[in-house]
């Protein structure tokens, strides 16, 4: 035993206790003690949040026996000293409320402070005292006691007061889309959301106008999913309905509605949108990829092979402040606040 | 017959027979008649280098038989107005002399010139005249007659004079890594290749130098490749060895050389090397991914995982002027051609 705070790394090195060396995200095992580094926060943990693919294969596993699938995060969590599915390797999210925050910590975190994680239940050291209890093992979202430790440089945000829980958290989730978007976009430009009526397409809409955009042109895959758009005025200035993978009819659709675009966002999750977006983009403009379908090599050629100077950038769910901007764009624009709500009722209506 | 040039489109869409409305590349059978368009150029072929993937695997369905290897890619051609291997999809280039270029042709090229295309054949339409016979079916190397069309979007360089025509195509094939390092690297800055004794590597060290980077640091992974960085004096400043696949090693490593860096270029075909990468990479840097390994989702949920502020871009492959940058940066650089000739040498000793 040592009374002395241990050395620590920002990224949590300190923590892994097997196998050594690695990041703690690699790692099998993390050390969740309690003693916090000077540079680190303990977070009294009241809610994890189950990635779904982690949360599905656990069910399955134990045919929705809830004292197994209870039994089964237990034991992952106890083993590991984080939730992290060994099947899937998903993690998930957590809520809690700060118990301290050590000195050197760069969070700028308060005890007392009602706070959600941004970085995955996967490399997040994390204790359970009440052996879940309260948890009917019949949804990802668990109700629980203990404790998690953040390290200098984990993410975490202030739950806000005047915002109901399950919104913010649905707005942090897709919060780093519209934070790049805002950087990225510049003021009378022409730009494309591909998937403006989902979460993190509606968000960037709003973000790229926030950010001076000219035109804001919204490409959704569907009728139904134009009327929602239209139902929220103001959102996208014109509505495109095409499939995005098909890149010669989606160009010449954004080129009917005044493109092609000097940033092009794609926030939809099927595959093959690379050749839509790149064509529909101007010489020398800019396509950044948050759909975690983007296939990487479909991109590079897809751009050389029409010769488009493009700047292709990979979608950095990190962005510093994007929590505090993503929840300021939800209070200041009623629209999308709307939006925001349908998506998340409908979402929770849902088994 | 019509006797005006038929309506075209830049990119080649009024040469796809078949589907109909998809890119040439997608496209199963091209038009590859000779009369062109008034923004298409005919090129006179002398040889086409096939895509290693595809060679190998038409090798292999024929058992390395001559005869029915060079059956079978005429049998390609003919069918599809194309040379692209029906089962890996890949296709290659080509080198030759321009016949016609049309009035309204952005290239730039003159009749008599002689060019090799950096678009893929597989979007390039080709008619093949002599029936490959001079063609001993046991290389990629596949000296033939007959003509090719580019579109005003596909790319050709016109092959020096000056340089040899292997070492030319070599520098050609990846050209678009030096030209876009340059775009991004900006003076004073610290560059980090990772890959810098191979050929996208050493050349984007030099790039970076161009550019007025203060320090670059090359990492390679085994001594002997860092011998032979060692002999080709002042590609980079510091070398440093190690295993890109290991994040914590590598950064460190890295930040003992002077790191982390403003500007990481990935130039390794290894997979994996996605958090190394970012990890060895300054809050506020930019991370250029060149190589065709990587992976969209790992670098994406890396970043974030790690709180890592950094601009991910992924190579394209195409930026203007690249053939000519990449030409000049061999020619004014002893020490690269001097790298570049002993690696083209000792690919063409190899089977």
């Amino acid at each position: 035993m040592t009374t002395s705070p241990p050395r620590s790394s920002p990224l949590g090195l300190h923590r892994v206790i097997e196998p050594p060396g690695v990041l703690p995200q690699a790692a099998w095992c993390l050390d969740a003690s309690p003693e916090i580094a000077a540079d680190e926060v303990r977070v009294r943990v009241d809610r994890l949040n189950l990635d779904a693919a982690s949360y599905r294969q656990l069910r399955e596993t134990y045919a929705a026996d809830p004292d197994k699938v209870r039994a089964a995060v237990l034991d992952i969590i106890a083993t590991r000293g984080k939730m992290q599915n060994p099947v899937t390797g998903s993690g998930g999210m957590l809520t809690g409320t700060v118990e301290e925050a050590g000195a050197d910590s760069p969070l700028g975190l308060q005890p007392g402070q009602r706070v959600a994680t941004l970085v995955s239940l996967t490399l997040t050291p994390l204790v359970i005292t009440d052996s879940l209890y309260r948890w009917d093992g019949l949804s990802e979202q668990i109700p629980c006691e203990g404790h998690a430790i953040l390290f200098a440089r984990s993410i975490a945000a202030v739950l806000p007061d005047d915002l109901p829980v399950p919104l913010s958290l649905a707005v942090m989730d897709v919060c780093g889309a519209p934070a790049l978007t805002m950087r990225v976009v510049t003021a009378g430009s022409t730009v494309l959301i591909i998937g403006a009526a989902g979460k993190s397409g509606s968000l960037s809409a709003v973000a790229a106008r926030r950010a001076g955009a000219a035109a804001v042109i919204g490409v959704v895959p569907t009728q139904a999913e134009a009327a929602l758009l239209r139902e929220h005025d103001g959102l996208v200035d014109e509505i495109v309905i095409a499939d995005a993978r098909d890149p010669v009819t989606l160009a010449g659709k954004v080129q009917a509605a005044g493109g092609p675009a000097d940033v092009t966002v794609v926030c939809v999750d099927a595959t093959g949108c690379e050749g839509g977006a790149i064509l529909s983009t101007a010489q020398g403009g800019t396509v950044i990829f948050f759909s975690m379908a983007t296939s990487f090599s479909a991109a590079a050629l897809g751009a050389e092979g029409m010769a488009a100077d493009v700047t292709m950038l990979v979608g950095n769910g990190y962005v510093p402040g994007h929590a505090d901007l993503a929840l300021d764009l939800i209070r200041t624009t009623p629209e999308l606040r709307a939006l925001f709500e349908r998506r998340v009722a409908h979402e929770g209506g849902q088994p």
